[in-house]
């Protein structure tokens, strides 16, 4: 069965779609919109909604982007991710919340809480995206003069993600007896304390937070290098990755699957999505049409900038667009996503031509068609097993969102290939990866 | 008109006042009781919740407790405010909604994000309780061998303070043409950049999230040391304080007043609350009932150590606790707070009394008697300039907060002495405190 994560980067996946005749822009900051397209996605029976993050307004920091600001992206100012999954939470029942927090500039002990409650309130149905800070224009904003490097930034989230899934096991699910002829509120057999000592962190627990009804929240994460990969495969339940074509997303999985062995893993404890940009047209011609009109609206100020950024010294901006992309140094950012822009340029695609692609789907695979031939595309991977689902990325909202829901859902319910109701009230139950029993019971409480 | 905070701190400001037969004690965790909660508070026409806050299990760190952990306090763990206000957010539309998060273990950038964004989600109607952290046990959760003096913690949540506030202005309000016709997202003009460096913390900004309905966050204050009213003179748009006489109260609203002229501040650009727990009765026989119930439920072993908490090094707990409080040293934790147990000692109490007013109230004055018997009280208050308004401190939940709405505000009401609607929907319009135009702004744009 397939599975969907609502990717969330308001007001659009392509930072100028929002220019679309269609596009409302205000979801980037509005509740209410928010709240209107949770509602879609739980209606369409989605996962879960996954919403991007940075700590900052990219393009702010001149010392690492060549003319800084660009008054033409639409990703400047918006709702902040954990905030909002912890407001949304408040009015759905069934669909998971995932929200990026990043671990370079954030504390394990607010984070752990923050994500614990958000479990509290939905009921067991919120997501962490486990991400180190891309964007070197959130240094500045954390008192750093230059953004960690990027094996670094990894050290410090392993031993992050040690101390916040520690925090999280602090109590054990009957660890509160709340006894009013007693007096006594809880057990403290049943309260464990962490005493963490690392290289980074040094923290002593308890959390002061309880166990959630999925034990805890679900883990995402979205590196693909390989120290990014391997932390995934010891930590993460959901996996959201980049590949382009079959071959390149079975041998992800492989390896995923492979790395998780070493840890004790099964292939089933994890879910893995890659990205596409879906474009649903009621005809061919329609969807090709819809394409082609999004595809006119990047604008080469955003695309080039988009290679810039990951062009690791070498000034783009002053190259011919129209010619190859040059030999590239190793990126401090994005590492693997430097990569595939690297393959693009062996491929023999322009500076323009890997800019538009950046630019339209943040590197994500589009897919458009006709609801028939977008599951047609879906099944195929699914049965090649090159994935367990998707990660959507619309080019702007509601619409195309709407637009996925009304028309490609009900096609792979009919097939067979995508449920018709949830599984159950959890995001873990939804996904079908484990509850964890708590590490430091004696005697597991989830059998 | 007075005005009213609905004070959380679950599942009871009387910590083990969880143990009363009304009481549910499932308010500390469970979304579903808070929301009934926020629910009722509106229907009741209160200004704001107002969520207290620690980031650490209180008695945690046996290097501050003389005996770790009170397995009989309800308050071990709790959701995680910030995060439950955002939720609440979501299923109202005029209550003000304010949480505690402290300076002491947060970044700035990160904490201006949240509740500017909230402030967004909430139409307008989020605050922001600045406090410096009091509970000894939170440091070992942030990597520190002991807790910041208490001159320092103020020097940091002072710098804090301005960085918050210079963040929330990043933008102008008309910052975000989204123009689809130019492809003009924002006006470069009406962005500005902090560029904050002082002693503490670096900050570079913009912060990305956009100005709110009600230009920025209320701030709220409940320092009452001489340097947290400095502060809070400086920056509270509402101040939250414990003074339990008429004569007490108006000295410290003078001097509040007094202070705020300093920074070119007038008396009504704030709003004082002192504290109250109220227990209402039908009549005078059954409101002194309810009294005496609540305080027997207080435990000696709580409030015992609420006092030694406060005893700055002296072993409390080895004393008598029918015998006088001794001679104390300044304490590092709540310096206040030490000054009033310390008046307690000279009225007389011994060190048992003291620990049962503290144990059940947390030192705020206890305030039980008819409708019109606590609404004699309050207008007393009010037309002495004593306050102007109230925080409402349960001692468990619901039932004493339902109490308060459908009994006592109806007869204030009547009186003429609060507001039978809300005048605004943002919660700066129902303080009645201005909505403040952009510092960075050349034209006010809130004229």
């Amino acid at each position: 069965m397939l599975r969907f994560g609502a990717f969330m980067s308001v007001p659009g996946c392509h930072p100028t779609g929002w220019r679309h005749p269609d596009a409302i822009c205000e979801t980037d900051i509005s509740f209410r919109w928010l709240a209107h397209m949770v509602r879609v996605a739980e209606r369409g029976k989605l996962d879960a909604m996954f919403f991007q993050d940075s700590a900052a307004v990219v393009g702010s920091n001149v010392a690492y982007n060549a003319e800084p600001f660009n008054v033409r992206n639409g990703r400047q100012a918006h709702i902040e991710p954990v905030s909002a999954i912890a407001g949304l939470a408040a009015i759905t029942s069934h669909i998971g919340l995932i929200s990026t927090c990043t671990t370079t500039y954030n504390e394990p002990y607010n984070l752990a809480r923050r994500f614990l409650t958000i479990d509290h309130i939905s009921g067991g149905r919120a997501g962490w995206n486990l991400v180190t800070s891309q964007a070197e224009d959130e240094a500045g904003n954390f008192g750093q003069p230059a953004h960690l490097e990027h094996g670094a930034r990894y050290d410090r989230a392993s031993e992050f993600y040690d101390v916040v899934r520690g925090l999280w096991d602090s109590w054990e699910d009957d660890a509160f007896l709340r006894d009013k002829a007693s007096g006594i509120w809880f057990d403290i057999d049943k309260m464990h304390i962490l005493n963490h000592e690392g290289p980074h962190f040094r923290v002593r627990g308890p959390l002061n937070v309880s166990r959630s009804p999925q034990g805890r929240p679900v883990v995402a994460q979205a590196g693909s290098s390989g120290v990014g990969m391997d932390l995934a495969a010891r930590s993460a339940d959901m996996v959201f990755t980049a590949q382009r074509t079959i071959p390149d997303a079975q041998a992800f999985r492989s390896q995923m699957h492979a790395l998780m062995a070493k840890y004790g893993r099964a292939p089933d404890e994890v879910r893995i999505f890659p990205g596409i940009m879906p474009i649903v047209g009621r005809s061919a011609a329609e969807a090709q049409d819809k394409y082609e009109q999004l595809r006119d609206l990047v604008d080469d100020n955003t695309g080039l900038r988009g290679v810039a950024r990951l062009a690791g010294g070498v000034d783009i901006l002053s190259l011919d667009p129209d010619g190859p992309l040059p030999e590239l140094k190793p990126s401090n950012a994005a590492r693997a996503r430097q990569e595939m822009i690297i393959a693009m340029g062996r491929s023999g695609m322009t500076i323009r031509q890997i800019g538009r692609v950046l630019g339209m789907s943040q590197a994500h695979r589009v897919l458009y068609g006709t609801p028939q031939s977008m599951a047609d595309d879906m099944e195929e991977w699914l049965d090649a097993g090159a994935c367990d689902g998707f990660n959507l990325l619309f080019a702007h909202y509601p619409k195309p969102l709407e637009e996925f829901v009304d028309l490609v859902v009900p096609e792979l319910q009919r097939r067979g290939i995508f449920r018709t109701e949830y599984e159950g009230n959890t995001l873990r139950g939804n996904l079908g990866v484990p509850i964890p029993r708590n590490s430091f019971a004696r005697v597991p409480e989830h059998a």
